[in-house]
């Protein structure tokens, strides 16, 4: 399962040596972004061997027709895909007139990748005896840079070894690209201007159908010998533009092409200037140069990094897999625009098309909030809020009236763009977790704001939508909830989810409570409201019924909620207790085995008891995770975080430790076999949560920040930031004590172990 | 929903007047087959308006890869595909020069089709001003053989009115067609040969993939005033080649082109004779000419009506409509071969791919049995005896051992072809209609020796799914089968289908009652058999447990047996008091919202009520018929027949009545709105019972047939005839009495209305 060949290391993921089998893997591993866009880490020069290609441009996106084997009513036409984007990092190179391709190389030594995150900035390197036996060494650093976002750079310096040798280097940008994973083979995009001037080019394209305007862009020169050597304009196609430069070097000189290379894109400038804007973005970094440039960006992630960083000591595994998700987050999204969100892939590969799913709620919010100012997780609630109407259209769409608002599994401009019956119709827990991170931004950032200005709007919608897909049965005199898929994926269409359930009655009384607060805290936005919704006290009345006869799968037997109705049906074998081989059951078993098992793919109950843990004891919890976790293949890689933090809970800090490290290193150590596909980027923030919650037991428990820190016996001491309503917070646990130091003006006060501390700017505090 | 179009007659199916809206349904309804090979009734001549071609030659198929949106494990890799087959019917047609399309003409009048059922034989006629003005009529005859199989005949009449003309007949064969169903825009057919005499030409092609080999043949001749007009090699491609006659005509002359075409197949003929058995066919029926061939054709379908046909008085649609379905029957399958089955579009269009469904077991056999010889069911049954080891391995694939066998739901070779988890995986019941068809197949016909040499062994493979298929519930202490769907399709993954349980526990009975019988009185059979399978007592025991401590889902408060767990959880409004606008549900509901209602497909608790009718007193049916038939959508062909059935047990005459309407005319008055798709051709089976079972009350009960004859209001009189034990009897039924006539030469006796009647040949017997 574990790849191990990235080497461990505290700041950097590094690859040595040369290996054809692994390089889709590290195309994704070693993946850069800035926010704005990224790309796989793909070879600058042409490589004819096994590759996955892929630039990706945030926002960019294209609706492929849906193609399924049997169409269900109620099916999206449109699936939107993160797009394959045009490829301005291309550079040919020619040694005496043959094309350089490291699978076509007679030997390649030293090969070497090192993503440092601590700069943002990869860099490859190796040694190679080319097909023509000239012998080169190359170094790569290529990076995108933070400041401005609409440019990466790469210096491509190649030394030739033993021999004197012509070297031609044609950086080139090229919009005849494809997706991997298009549905009816459809060009996806439409070139409608190549251009070049001497050393810069420009290719102006939009995707069909949805009319992303883009220009992509590069300016190159070469030097040699510090002297700068002028290029000319040299292939032009339909899609396709290079310029040239020529060098003859002597034995053991070394010539390096610069180049910069971007998009501006229509979301943030006109369309007939993003030309202009293009040449005017070349202006800035060329003035700069590579060097400056790079040091911008090397502030930039320091800057990133005082924030968000997590130090362990003691375990260089542990410190890598934790940066490496903090650093994939903040290579994602940045949160500078609210048109964006935080797709599974990020930027690293095709896979679930889409970029927002119910992971952005339930995952990453509490990251970014955290780390970052509140305004980026407005940000993300306001993207929410945006796509309202839509979550309405939607909910029509599927037979629901009077403004029920369900919000799509997956989506790009609010429209849902899923089609598997049981998931895109069903699993309708999602509704909920949107309702939650509500709560959850007003908890931890003190901004009430949101709810009369944008949330309650959101909150009645979702209301509406549970008040109508329960139905009453007769039978039980409860309200029943039929036809439902919850967070365990491996159960389809079952009945009473108890986490569904559960979050349909808690958004029914969360709004019910909000609404009571803002008619008499924000008189205007109520009236505001009222009047657009036509929510009536009658309509209320439905809901609050509802919610309060809301029927619950429960045993007593085994004093605990049942995942669904029937669950004791199944055979209940526990995971431990099925044969290594049978495992993981997502590619050993056929689909209903999988269903009529009792084996849950990621946490379900357990989610329910870890967004609603003050509705619990720790007993209950204790008996729910001893009952569910057993039956847990934690297939999902939103699975062990969770179940991280309720063991640390539990001070099962073993287990929790266990937990930790598959999710840090999911990715890393490819734990599903299916890294080459792109990383897991969502999940990062539950690696994240892992640490601040679990280990360091942070909440919020009545407005005041609250830890209960535990250290795993493997680690030394570990440390983490956490900005709470404008304090900045530095939490370092070690297995004696915590310290506690406050960045600020403002004392606060916060509780450690259940104790109240009073924290102090600038003092040391040791609990 | 009723098109309206089709005029009622007795014996005819007959179109009048031009419309191009209805020439898609027209080319389904007006389908001819000879079980050997089918057509749509496309026109002969170059159609341009909207059709949808298709030539079918029986057991060639195409294994079209796999499309499905979301990949899920278990999921076959091929869909095999009733095939588009080359097209041998075609006729180009020149007048002056200019080619006839009817969808071209300036006026097209008398256009009129006519499906003669007695004789088997289709004409079409019309008068027309072609494009060019030149104005024609047009008398078409088509019919396919049914003695000799691999031959279809078409005689082509055009008259030329008021003007001279000169008339070019360019009849073809063509090769290069495609499937409008295809996944992947694959060519399916690949052609290895073109060839033509002077009056002849072939086309040899083979499918791509499964490779049939397959001769597509023709022979032409034009007559005109008597005399024969000889014609010449014409064009000639690739995949095409054409003869061509020309004729001068002289106002108001008319000429005759007879063209006889049809398919050898490697099924049938050594590959390198298909040319040769080719060329012997169009001997032959050169020979006898156009007319005998007709009168051949005649005499044919008057053996076929002999025995199958029901005579319906007073109710002339009634009388179309179960002469349809009896046609229909007898067009796509006549039992000549156990290689192939009954496609649930039989020869009439593409959609739902592979040709056997549960139908066959479930629906079709009563009917083959009762109006052939007992050697056609005992073919059907021995095709699912051919495919066990394909049963046994697609158990494999999905996780079962010890030769447990699982069916497919559809197939062409045994292998599966079906993909949409919730019914490949899941629906299961069709393995335990299979087995089902064992029992009837013995009750009905007396022959017993199908199990020890055959059956057994199925039976065995059965019985190990299902004790394999359900687990122990501790929680119930009973055996429960989870993640199932029911015959109602609107129900998918659900626990504890009443009839599926209900099944599963039936055939475990059976299969070890069967193997006590066998191991008594087929010492041989036996031994073979336990050496085969391995079976052991031990293993019997375990079946046995299963059986005894099956879980039935009931309520106690409705005293009915549960459709499934969970049922009485639904909102239960009756379908009468759904608005009218919401339906068919499948077309105006999303399907979760189908799912979640406790709308039913079709018979699913009442299919087991059918089956197993002798279980249950009338009083329970009439209680499970009053619980579940308002819930009852009949949005499958496959509901009403059982519905009509267990009403007229019931004595609700009037409801059975229109059912039985519903049933017969589905696809005349295109209830479902997709009758240009093709023919529901298994179905019709149910409509022959629900008059041979439903009015006419026909079991089989200890070795003896009774009868319990009703009629509805709308009818004088009807009869039919059954061949039961090799013993024909007539039914004549009549408000006032039932005339039973023995054909034969001994004697029977029977029961009626519970009362043994004993029946001497030839002799009419009044009750």
């Amino acid at each position: 399962m574990n790849q191990d060949y990235i080497k461990p290391d505290k700041w950097c993921i590094i690859e040595e040596g040369f290996d054809q089998e692994n390089v889709k893997s590290s195309e994704s591993i070693f993946s850069i972004g800035n926010g704005a866009m990224g790309q796989r880490a793909n070879f600058e020069e042409t490589y004819t061997g096994d590759t996955f290609q892929g630039s990706y441009i945030a926002g960019v996106y294209y609706p492929d027709k849906t193609r399924v084997g049997w169409w269900k009513n109620g099916y999206p036409e449109y699936f939107a895909k993160v797009l394959n984007a045009p490829n301005w990092i291309g550079i040919k190179i020619y040694i005496n007139e043959v094309e350089f391709d490291l699978a076509t190389s007679k030997k390649v030594s030293n090969f070497r990748r090192e993503l440092n995150m601590k700069e943002g900035v990869y860099t490859r390197s190796f040694q190679a005896v080319a097909s023509n036996n000239v012998e080169i060494e190359v170094v790569v650093k290529r990076f995108l840079s933070i400041d401005i976002d609409t440019v990466g750079a790469i210096s491509y310096t190649v030394k030739v070894l033993k021999t004197d040798a012509t070297l031609v280097f044609e950086p080139y940008l090229d919009s005849g690209i494809t997706n991997e994973d298009s549905n009816w083979d459809d060009k996806f995009w439409n070139t409608t201007n190549v251009s070049t001037t001497d050393n810069r080019a420009f290719i102006e394209a939009h995707t069909m159908k949805t009319e992303f305007k883009t220009c992509t862009f590069m300016q190159a020169s070469l030097e040699y010998n510090g002297n700068q050597i002028s290029g000319v304009p040299y292939e032009k196609t339909d899609s396709f533009v290079s310029l040239r430069f020529e060098q003859n070097l002597k034995a053991d000189e070394s010539v390096t092409l610069t180049k910069f290379g971007g998009y501006t894109v229509a979301r943030n400038h006109p369309n007939q200037e993003l030309v202009q804007v293009a040449n005017n973005s070349l202006d800035e970094v060329s003035a700069l140069g590579f060097d400056q440039l790079l040091q911008k960006q090397k502030d930039a992630w320091a800057a990133i990094w005082s924030m968000s960083d997590i130090v362990i000591e003691g375990d260089v595994k542990a410190q890598q897999g934790i940066r490496f998700n903090i650093f994939q987050l903040n290579q994602t999204y940045l949160g500078t625009d609210s048109r964006l969100n935080i797709g599974p892939k990020g930027f690293t590969g095709e896979k679930y098309g889409g970029s927002t799913y119910w992971d952005t709620e339930a995952y990453c919010i509490p990251f970014y909030m955290a780390t970052k100012d509140d305004k980026v997780a407005r940000k993300l609630l306001k993207y929410r809020y945006n796509h309202l109407e839509k979550a309405i259209e939607n909910a029509k769409k599927l037979g629901f009236s009077n403004g029920a608002a369900l919000y799509p599994m997956v989506t790009m401009n609010g429209e849902e763009c899923h089609n598997e019956w049981e998931i895109t119709f069903e699993e309708i827990h999602r509704n909920g977790a949107i309702a939650f991170a509500i709560h959850n931004y007003f908890r931890y950032t003190g901004d009430y704001s949101y709810i009369p200005e944008m949330g309650l709007e959101v909150l009645i919608g979702i209301s509406r939508f549970w008040h109508q897909r329960v139905n009453l049965s007769k039978d039980k005199n409860k309200y029943v909830m039929l036809g439902v898929t919850g967070p365990n994926e491996y159960e389809n269409n079952v009945n009473n989810n108890w986490y569904t359930n559960y979050l349909a009655k808690w958004c029914i009384n969360y709004t019910l409570t909000q609404l009571d607060k803002v008619k008499n805290g924000y008189s205007d936005d109520y009236h505001r409201i009222i009047g657009k919704t036509k929510l009536t006290d009658r309509e209320c009345d439905k809901w609050r019924k509802v919610a309060n006869k809301m029927y619950f799968p429960y045993s007593k037997e085994h004093g605990v909620f049942l995942q669904q109705d029937g669950f004791l049906d199944k055979d209940l074998v526990r995971v431990d207790d099925l044969p290594k081989t049978e495992r993981p059951i997502n590619q050993k078993w056929s689909w209903d085995r999988i269903l009529r098992s009792p084996y849950i793919k990621q946490a379900d109950v357990l989610q329910g008891f870890y967004f609603f843990e003050e509705d619990f004891s720790v007993e209950d919890l204790e008996k729910h995770f001893d009952f569910y976790e057993p039956f847990t293949v934690h297939e999902s890689s939103l699975s062990p975080c969770v179940h991280s933090i309720q063991a640390a809970k539990l001070g099962r800090m073993e287990q929790a430790y266990n937990f930790y490290l598959r999710t840090s290193r999911l990715d890393l150590d490819d734990y599903n076999k299916e890294v080459e596909e792109g990383l897991h980027i969502t999940s990062m923030a539950g690696t994240w949560m892992s640490i601040v919650e679990g280990f360091g037991g942070m909440r919020v428990i009545n407005d005041k920040l609250s830890f209960k820190p535990q250290i795993p016996n493997q680690w030394k001491a570990y440390s983490f930031k956490v900005n709470f309503r404008d304090r900045i917070i530095k939490v370092s646990v070690t297995a004696q004590n915590t310290t506690f130091q406050l960045i600020g003006t403002e004392e606060v006060s916060i509780r450690v172990n259940g104790k109240k501390v009073a924290l102090i700017p600038n003092e040391l505090i040791t609990v």
